[in-house]
């Protein structure tokens, strides 16, 4: 797929120092010649980051020109120190681009409690700044600027014409190694546009696509305290009738992203898609699956490609909601298992074999009580997983 | 320790064919001459096997006269005829004993959604019959006779004099593998006791005893369809002015059993003691306490040896309820490691070496905030439960 960013946005990503690798970018810079309008979803956790509050008291805004994000250090848990170095980080920006301090927002993910090297930083703002450009390439670096244990960059555009014949362009980077890396709980995205959004709508157009797509997604439970997804639009091509297409965009980019998260977690051998239909209302429907999505035992048994339905049903009846069971239906790849409060009989193998085989895994909940539904995504948990979380040294 | 039944109780534990192996129990009879005072705590689980929604009809109860255990099939999931089982092994005992069908409580565990060999568990209930007895190697059968995954019998006992010289028993038996193994996923407790109990009080010991200890371990997470503990109390011994003593004591049982159970937990190296304090309440503080014992990543950490305090700390931020973390300290054995939002200084290597060569990890969170608090254990996540739990195959 062809990346291409708005009319007027450049980025960079630089290596200054924070990875050990010198072949690994480290610093992102991503800048915009207009004023963009920017809104932002931040983690819920109320452990954060500091950039996380910098960024909270700026968004939703329709004055913003960049944004610079580090990896290798969250700056969270840094105390006051820790804010004044994303200042510094947002100031050098600002110096450089010849615009207020408050027009820059700042990401950063890595470990957590250990002050920032500024003079690395600060030192590959410049450098960022020298290297900016618009091609595919930049773009690639860019992503892998943000990048923590993830073993590949993560990418999405989507593009449609108006009637006018104008493009509408949407261009995402995001980072998140799935499963949650030691120290660098983070999932991080940068959505582009050049559609013309004013603040609220740009905030509210955002929360809808975050709440379907990277808050659908949950690999261990561990909420980061850096987790945040950006929307900057510079605003140059007027949406007219197309506010719906837009979104639907938006949209399918945030869960082509999330899904590209899931599917470079740590270990991961399955992702799975959950989709949870017939409950009262959609809240209910979320609740039960993220409460499949978490057990352990439900990941440990589709890591081995077990059709373990006990695991899932149980894991259900756990779930923190009210919901009648007595029409549940439960399907593996597309197979029923389960079914009125009894097993079904099926080919135990056959459906062992196609979990084994498939990458993906499909499990279907059925309750029969509504128009509720969500469709979510976990993976498997694999010894693999547990090796690099627990061997992992601070 | 000497594990003495309460007069005029006697127990069996055989072979009747539900496990493989001839050698290892698995159908235990506990049979009282008396009409005992039961209480019983159950799973919260919405999904919940057949024999719980038996005893949740009859306790508390002041003529129960048996309970009878298997293990390798947890009658969950079986529709009608898991509850026409369940009566009819209420029912073989109750012919055997000469009582009414709905003195006997029936537990059972093991894979879900499966028909009990009902040939097998009666020839057993007549094999148990002619087995019982009152030693400790009864007991300890007995014991065994209720073990999934388990790879010893828990038992534990306590007794005290009161002042009229007669002495009141107490003695516990356990299963639980800790890690909820797959499709096995119970704990179940049977506590026995000479002291004379009315059903409401003895409801009330119990819930309180189970609050302390059973409800503060969570090793997954993953709440069973089949949890129990029962209390049967034969009414010999009055306890005067020592009620209080006996509440003790009956906790510290039940934390006895608890412990047990997450040291004998699949691929545990580690068991961890979460003191969560400073709380405004108690509440406050067990939601902390099983936000953090259920993080992956906490876990792994433990499994590591690795004194990570930000997954501690950013599991804390994430837990449901609201506690200011301003002044919260966090030690881990017994060495302060962050404290008022920033990390302390402390020797990493020192507390790293305290975790590997210790199995108890100690971790006390103080938010300086009120009086509420909790003791709570888990265990680490190792490589080895995730190889246990995925490699099994339904």
């Amino acid at each position: 797929m062809e990346h291409r960013l708005p009319e007027g946005v450049q980025v960079a990503g630089v290596h200054c120092g924070l990875k050990r690798n010198p072949q690994k970018p480290d610093l992102t810079l991503i800048v915009s010649h207009r004023e963009c309008t920017a809104a932002g979803v931040y983690t819920q956790n109320r452990v954060f980051g500091a950039p996380i509050g910098w960024n909270r008291a700026i968004t939703p805004s329709d004055r913003v020109r960049a944004v610079v994000i580090n990896s290798g250090n969250a700056n969270a848990c840094t105390g006051r120190r820790g804010q004044e170095d994303v200042r510094r980080m947002a100031q050098a920006v600002a110096q450089l681009l010849q615009c207020r301090t408050e027009q820059v927002l700042v990401l950063s993910t890595g470990i957590i409690g250990q002050f920032l090297p500024m003079e690395k930083i600060l030192r590959g703002i410049e450098q960022a700044w020298r290297s900016l450009g618009n091609t595919v390439s930049h773009v690639e670096r860019a992503a892998r600027g943000m990048m923590t244990t993830d073993t590949r960059p993560k990418l999405a555009s989507a593009h449609f014409t108006l009637d006018s014949s104008q493009e509408v362009l949407l261009c995402g980077l995001a980072k998140g190694a799935g499963m949650i890396a030691p120290n660098m709980a983070t999932m991080l995205a940068v959505l582009l546009t050049n559609a013309r959004l004013d603040p609220q709508q740009a905030q509210r157009l955002l929360q809808q696509a975050v709440d379907e797509s990277f808050n659908c997604l949950s690999i261990d439970g561990h909420t980061s305290t850096s987790d945040a997804v950006l929307l900057l639009a510079t605003g140059e091509v007027e949406l007219e009738h197309a506010q719906e297409r837009f979104a639907q965009s938006l949209q399918n980019l945030c869960v082509e992203l999330a899904q590209q998260i899931a599917d470079d977690g740590e270990g991961v051998t399955h992702v799975v898609q959950l989709d949870v239909q017939g409950c009262p209302n959609r809240q209910v429907a979320r609740a039960v699956a993220k409460t499949v999505a978490e057990s352990v035992l439900v990941k440990t048994a589709v890591a081995g490609a077990d059709p373990n339905w006990g695991r899932i049903v149980s894991a259900v009846g756990y779930a923190p909601v009210q919901v009648p069971l007595d029409r549940l239906v439960l399907e593996i790849n597309g197979v029923p298992i389960y079914a009125q409060g009894k097993p079904c009989s099926f080919d135990v193998q056959q459906v062992a074999q196609s979990m084994r085989h498939q990458r993906l895994v499909r499990i279907r909940l059925d309750f029969g009580s509504g128009e509720g539904q969500v469709r979510f995504w976990t993976t498997d948990l694999t010894e693999e997983y547990v090796r690099f979380n627990s061997q992992y040294t601070t």
